[in-house]
This record gives C-alpha cells, sequence and structure tokens, in this order.
C-alpha cells in the first residue's frame, strides 16, 4: 500500500494545528504589510504597527494578542513592546509551504470547476495576486535556496552578479552586502519589483553598486546588454515560467552562456516534474500539477533541465538535490 | 524567550511542505465534490471520478495523477482504479486545520483591511462559505471531538440522543448505527444542511429512528419539544456561536437541563479563549483572534464555561481537555 511516504510520527498531528495557525497569523500580517517589521527582529508595540500598516490601533493590540498567545511574538518587559520569537524564521519558513500552497494559489483552488472547464477565460479572470506569491516564495526560499546560491557565489569570490527574475533584490542585495567590490544586476519584468528592490539597495547602502533593469528575460535573447561578462548569472524560480515556450529557454540559455566571463557560471534553482523522493514527493506533485493544469507550464525532469544546459554548449553541469521539495539547483559551468 | 512553546523538531521542516502540498490537493477535491468517494474507501477510476465532479475526464486523470504522485491514492492494480492509501484519514485529519485556518477562514485573511476598517460592512460583503467551513471541521472533529462524544453515549447506553447543529448528521447517524433501539434528533438551522442529514440517514438504513428539525438552537428557549426526555443532548462547536448574547445560551442551557431524562447529560465539544498549554496555545490564538476580532463572539475560558452549566442547574460537570487545540468536552449532567 502506501509504504513509499514515511509515516507521520504521532506528535505531527498537533504540529499539523501549530503550523496551520501560525500559516494564518503571519497570512494576516503580510495582508496587513507588517511582516517587514516582523522581519526587521526589532522591537515595536502597537501604536507603531498600527502606524505601520496603517490600521485602528484597537485592531492593531488585537492581532498583537494573538501573537503573542500564539508564542510568535514575546513581550521585550519594557513599555508593551514586544519582538518575533527565537524561533520566528523558523515558523516563518514552515508557514511558507502553506502560504504558497492555500493562499498564493487559492484562486486556483476557489474556483478549480471553472479552470477545468475553460482554462484560459479562468485564467484571465482568476490571476494569482503576485504579492501574496512573491511573499511565500520568500518565505520559503530564505531558509531553503538562497543560502546554497550564496555559498557558490562566495566560493567563486564572483565579482559581477546578475540576477534573472530578481524581485525585491532580496539574495542579490544580500551578495552586495557581503562583498563590498562585487556590482549587481537585478532584472524583473515587474515595474513594482524593481522599485522595491531600488529602495531596498538603498537602505542596504548598495545601491551605487546594484543596477536595475525592468526587463522580462525572454528579452535578453535579442539584447543581452544586462548579463554581458557577468561572473555568476542566477534564476531561483523564474525559469520555468520561461520554459513555456521551450525554444526560447534553450535560446536564452545558449546568450547566457556566451555572455558570461572566462570561468563563470549559472546557478539555477528550479522545480522538476513529479520529484520521486519520498521526503519531497508530496509538494512536488502539488507544484507539478498546480503549474500543468492551472498554468500551462511543463516542468522539465532533472535529466531534461541538465541537457538544456549542455545543449546551450556549456562545459559541465551540476544537480545539488537538497534545495526544497522538488527543487533542484542547476550549476552550468561556461 | 519563547521556550514556552516546544521547539519544532528538523524533521517537521519537511513535513510543512508535505502537509501544505496534501491540504492543497484535499481541498481542490472538496471543491470538486468527490470528497464524499474519497472517504468511501471504494476504488474508482478516472471515468468515474469525472462522472462524480462533472468535470472532463482528462482534468480528473490529471488530479489522479497528482494525488497518486503524493502518495494520498494508490493503484489497486487493475484496470486503472485507486484507492485512497492507508494513511489517507489521518492525513486528512492534518489537512483539517490547515483548511479551517486558511481556506474556510480565507474571507478574513484575504480582507483584513476591510474587516479592520468597518466590520460589520465587511461581515456582509465577505462571507464565509459554508460548505467550507462544514468540510474542514468534519475533517477535524471526526478524529478529534467525535470519538470521545461516542464513547461517552455508548457508555451510558442512552436511548435518545439530540444533536444541536447537527449539520449533515454524521456523528448523530453513527450512533443510531451503533444501537438499533437508539432514536435521534438533528437540529440545524441549515435547510441544506438537514437535508444531507435526511439523505444520510436514508443511505444508513436509520432514517426511520431520526427525526430532523429545522430549527435554531435559540428556538429551544421558546419551544423545547425537540430535546425533550432526551438521554443527551449533544453540541459540538456550536454553543459558541449561541454565545453572541450570553443571555440567549443561558436559557437554552436552561432549558435543556430541564428537558432532559432522569440521569441525562449534556456533551457540549466547545473552544475556550486562549487556552495557555503549550500544545494548544497557537491554534487556540488563531481560533480565539478569530472569533473575537472577525465574528464578533467572546469565547468563555473554561471557568467561564462550567459556571454556566453551574449557573444552569446542572448538579455536576466534568472538563475532558484532550479533544481539539483549544477545545473541551464538557459533560454536564442533570
Amino acid at each position: 500500500m502506501s509504504t513509499v511516504t514515511p509515516e507521520v510520527p504521532e506528535s505531527s498531528l498537533e504540529y499539523a494545528a501549530d503550523l496551520a495557525a501560525v500559516a494564518s497569523l503571519l497570512q494576516i500580517g503580510a495582508e496587513l504589510g507588517v511582516d517587514g517589521l516582523l522581519d526587521s527582529g526589532d522591537s515595536f508595540d502597537a501604536a507603531e504597527l498600527a502606524g505601520h500598516a496603517a490600521v485602528p490601533q484597537d485592531r492593531a493590540a488585537g492581532y498583537l494578542r494573538a501573537l503573542a498567545a500564539a508564542g510568535l511574538i514575546t513581550d521585550t518587559g519594557t513599555g508593551g513592546r514586544f519582538r518575533v520569537s527565537d524561533d520566528y524564521p523558523a515558523l516563518r519558513y514552515q508557514a511558507g509551504y502553506v502560504s504558497w500552497a492555500m493562499n498564493a494559489n487559492g484562486p486556483f483552488i476557489t474556483n478549480v470547476r471553472e479552470f477545468f472547464a475553460d482554462g484560459e477565460a479562468a485564467s484571465r479572470h482568476h490571476r494569482r495576486d503576485g504579492r501574496r506569491v512573491a511573499v511565500s516564495s520568500r518565505w520559503i526560499g530564505e531558509r531553503a535556496f538562497y543560502p546554497p546560491v550564496l555559498d557558490r557565489v562566495e566560493a567563486a569570490g564572483a565579482q559581477r552578479v546578475v540576477d534573472l527574475g530578481a524581485g525585491a533584490g532580496r539574495l542579490l542585495i544580500e551578495q552586495l552586502r557581503r562583498d563590498a567590490t562585487r556590482t549587481g544586476v537585478a532584472l524583473d519584468i515587474s515595474e513594482a519589483a524593481c522599485a522595491a528592490a531600488r529602495e531596498a539597495a538603498v537602505q542596504a547602502g548598495v545601491d551605487d553598486r546594484l543596477q536595475v533593469a525592468v526587463r522580462s528575460i525572454e528579452s535578453l535573447v535579442d539584447d543581452p546588454a544586462p548579463i554581458e561578462d557577468a561572473d555568476v548569472i542566477q534564476a531561483c524560480f523564474v525559469m520555468h515560467d520561461v520554459n513555456q515556450d521551450p525554444a526560447v529557454l534553450d535560446a536564452v540559455l545558449v546568450r547566457c552562456r556566451e555572455a558570461l566571463a572566462a570561468n563563470g557560471f549559472m546557478a539555477v534553482v528550479d522545480a522538476v516534474s513529479y520529484a520521486p523522493r519520498p521526503r519531497e514527493r508530496r509538494f512536488s506533485a502539488l507544484f507539478t500539477y498546480l503549474h500543468a493544469d492551472f498554468m500551462g507550464i511543463r516542468l522539465p525532469s532533472e535529466q531534461e533541465w541538465e541537457d538544456k544546459f549542455r545543449a546551450a554548449g556549456f562545459a559541465k553541469v551540476q544537480c545539488v538535490p537538497q534545495v526544497f521539495p522538488g527543487g533542484r539547483l542547476f550549476v552550468a559551468f561556461k
């Protein structure tokens, strides 16, 4: 029978309730726009939270009481000020999966009948909210796949880093902070994401070394200027979108290889189709299924990803599996 | 710092992704109306699933592939027929918490700003979906609080059982199946729920012993006919709604005590406000908070619940804690 997936331990029966509650409470924070305040680790009181979210103070106080009762924030003991608990980063990471599966993809779930009846019409009427997708991806990514990419870039001492689909630039800005001589290009098709990246770069004091390009990844085929002479071209969970037209992805990979500096490499984190390992099969099944039947995107298998890099002329391709359930880090050397 | 809540074990980092995926996939099944087919434990193929859900067969096949890849169903080995996996009931129970926290209460999360700005207007515009609330409550309840109620009723050999807020009658019908001389009354304000209870009673062959009353619990104050001479009056997670007006709940409890047969008792499963135990504090925080700030319902504390039963004249009140994170089973004897 179902012996492939390990039995869930008894203690996780309560953990399910814990995780559900944490995800719901943190999602409310994200909707209020106070996730950044919580993430900062700074202390705050109800008035500051209310000001940050632009909501009535009694409502902010009610939310704080719930967060404290759930153990997500703790009283600093001075003047009604709170700070996130020690296990907040770990809990936020776990909540990221629930947020992605239930909230970011909520429009697919709630309107599944419409998607089954007429996928194209449903896609137009029931779009996912970009911020909700970005928030859940960040919650997962900061722990699951940013670290291995950071490690690779540090180890190589890369000086020029281009991030394709950089979003709000979180990973790239961290890379610029770690090396004062490094420069970067954040490329994203979203004007709002690029504006957020510019703002975050100023706050981090790295804006003089960060160039922001409001561009699609696909546009690199005709104009590869942003990637020229890069030591590293990285892309986290965006290349499968480009694969909506496989020929375009192939052309983008060729341009990236050509543009890379000598000894340069691509670091691509992405998902494979229906990963079979027991520890990843469930989430990979959801990820693969939602992309295939709700977004019209067929994910490549691990072998197909590797073949794509080789077909683009890369000399060596490494595949690192432990980055995400169903995800892989592909490192492709020029 | 945050030492009150036990540290989450490392293995649960992957479990979070597992649970999120399971909840999302089962929620899609519930939206398609195939949760009953899955729950039955019978085998089925894509054509039957498509017929059951009234969706195209290729879409049903895509969904089945995802369920199988996630280990939720297994191939029987004959003719493309599948059946739920052995751990499906345990997984569905855990998914219930996620479904309740993220999907059933989704309208509160997604529209939190409107609820904070004008709660009454938001309550009118963004109602929760009754079926989604009922599905998630059932997934949780069948494992968490139906069993202790069943045990109490069996041990007492109760002949006449009234279920207040019976929904689709699942618990009561199980009680009638267990004792061929038992009779029951399923009382619910929802016409749809009562129709579902009637249908389920026919299917279970107990319809000759089940009376269905489309009535509010509050209406018992003026007309207690449905509860007269009951050996057991049970109510699962509905009494806190009646407590929206505490005086009405008090009056209902008085009527229940008066109506009970000699040696009869009430079995009330309900939530307490901000339960402090480490194993339940997170979910209890969410449950308490959503009721207080989004539904206008203040949950009583454990002591306040007990006091209410005593004030209504019950001779003895027992409180059983292990039924649900933040939930209690109150057994109040006439």
